[in-house]
């Protein structure tokens, strides 16, 4: 592993989508920016996301675990040494609407994975990131453990905490690497959480996580969830699942004024049932991004509550990204992969 | 025109719709229940759901204003002479989840307008309902004006009060019976509003409610409404047209956390463009339903800013209810059809 670095141009090893999907290893280099602060990765968690560019020439990764190995000389947050993470946002111009309004994850300007600085990503031994897009991580939570939270953790807590509230009944479709997560915050916001999920091998966990309740779709007949037995209906469905549901089969078990949260990070269009939406209040709130203080809430309280991701370890190397991509894309990883220097 | 009842016994002329979707004369007769009101009916808005029941064996309308003939004997809030009016839902039961949470419009044991007392409508001589959810009508208004108001009005008022502050840029979809009352609600409201219309016909009266500007979308090259020129972005979308339109039109205009609010009653199945709902932060809530407080609130907003609805006057007859009907239709109601027994 490199030795961490001090001076103002960083060099760094990283790697990279290409046109066939494989992973290569490359290298950057970078001058530090005053308000930049370089960070050398030691974990990196591997998203759903990350599949998306896997046949970019960008270098992958965005949720990364490292120390500051060095800091701009304006920045005034950090120090080399500390312990920190970054995410999906890299940049948010602190001006334009969403930035004055607390809604800076929605900035006009912003830098976000896949979209801007296609030279650095986590999957690599540093990035150079602004210092005010970069999180400490809280003293109880393992580097390991606290890389898949610095996305997907963050993007389900942020819907959460925004929509719903300890009496609501929270309803989980999708039990992966961010429904594992969401079980957990929703069951420790007091929340009663049940999970939707086509796979039974998932049961177990589900319920030792917190769910009070777990809902095998797959065998459902005719699709007709109002024979699952749920008598007292969902208030906030959070959807998680890597592809979309047909949301209208959740309709039956929906509450009046229930809330519809996908998650899903995809292009497909969305069919909603519109008059039973309209007729029963039903809200449809996609969510994807977090702001700087969620993201810093959701390291506080994941540490408070011991909220842990369960995951499964792959070595920082060109194997070893490719046979956690492997694993990911054909959903056999439980429950989230995570890359490390010193595997 | 029948004679006020002050009996407990309550007999009226009504209207009702039939297989072949013309409107036919009939009468019902009905005990008055304690908690119940009879309401000599002097004017009926026709709404666009009222078209959705021409062909049911149903008394039509929900847009009713009249006077309080006869009041059962727990009754407190009315007496004999009171000017009142009565909307789409007409009873709540008081003690459900939505009802112990403001929400009785969402009651699990709602009777609304179509789904239950089909032996009664506001196209009728008189009504006979539950106090509960019958509404005073303020003194500045005229009955044929507030009319309108008991279901158009409030359908639009509630979401815009709900949703919308005095600082959001508000996009109406539709000028028509609820388009017109939304531009002046909103407009009073402090927001900035502006209209989306297919029919240049509506520039004029749009501009004189209050809109800022008034964009023909008829003639919009390839739906790329990001020819329109609109620089400042839509924070919030009242979608007020009879039939669901392409909202993904309209996310080049959207602001980032916009919401786009359909009030349109139709089966259709809604299609949203997903990532960009997702990533922009976009909010999808349909809305229709109105508390009785929104319903107060609503006559008693309308009073204080002088809102009234732009209103085409039909006798209450079966010729009359006929060519209302018709023309509503054809689009042709210039803004919102009301029936009079004092034609």
């Amino acid at each position: 592993m490199p030795v961490p670095v001090s001076t103002a141009q960083i060099e760094g090893v990283t790697f990279r989508g290409s046109s066939n999907g494989s992973v290569l290893k490359s290298v950057f280099q970078k001058t530090l920016a005053p308000d930049e602060v370089a960070i050398q990765v030691t974990h990196s968690g591997v998203c759903g996301t990350d599949l998306h560019y896997m046949m970019q020439d960008m270098v992958l990764g965005h949720e990364a675990v490292g120390i500051i190995s060095a800091i701009g000389s304006s920045c005034t947050s950090f120090k080399p040494g500390d312990r920190v993470g970054w995410g999906y946002e890299h940049y948010s111009c602190g001006t334009c609407i969403p930035c004055l309004t607390n809604e800076e994850c929605h900035c006009l300007n912003a830098g976000y994975y896949g979209a801007s600085d296609f030279d650095q990503g986590s999957f690599s031994n540093i990035g150079v990131w602004k210092e005010k897009w970069v999180f400490r991580i809280p003293e109880g939570i393992k580097s390991e453990d606290a890389a898949p939270l610095m996305c997907g953790g963050a993007s389900c807590f942020s819907p959460l905490i925004e929509y719903c509230r300890p009496i609501d009944r929270v309803g989980i479709v999708g039990m992966g690497g961010l429904g594992h997560l969401a079980v957990q915050f929703a069951t420790k916001m007091g929340c009663e959480v049940v999970v939707f999920s086509r796979s039974e091998s998932k049961r177990t966990d589900a319920l030792a996580l917190g769910a009070s309740a777990f809902y095998n779709t797959r065998g459902v007949p005719d699709s007709d969830f109002s024979t699952l037995g749920i008598t007292k209906p969902i208030d906030r469905l959070i959807v998680t699942t890597a592809s979309l549901v047909d949301i209208s089969m959740f309709y039956p078990v929906l509450a009046r004024k229930a809330a519809i949260i996908p998650l899903t990070a995809t292009k497909e269009t969305l069919s909603v049932p519109y008059y039973d939406t309209l007729f029963n209040g039903v809200k449809i709130i996609p969510s994807m991004l977090a702001t700087r203080f969620m993201q810093t809430k959701m390291l506080e309280f994941a540490e408070r509550h011991n909220i842990r991701p369960i995951i499964e370890k792959f070595p920082m190397t060109e194997a070893g990204i490719g046979a956690a991509i492997e694993k990911l894309k054909n959903g056999d990883i439980r429950y989230r992969a995570v890359l490390s220097w010193d595997y």
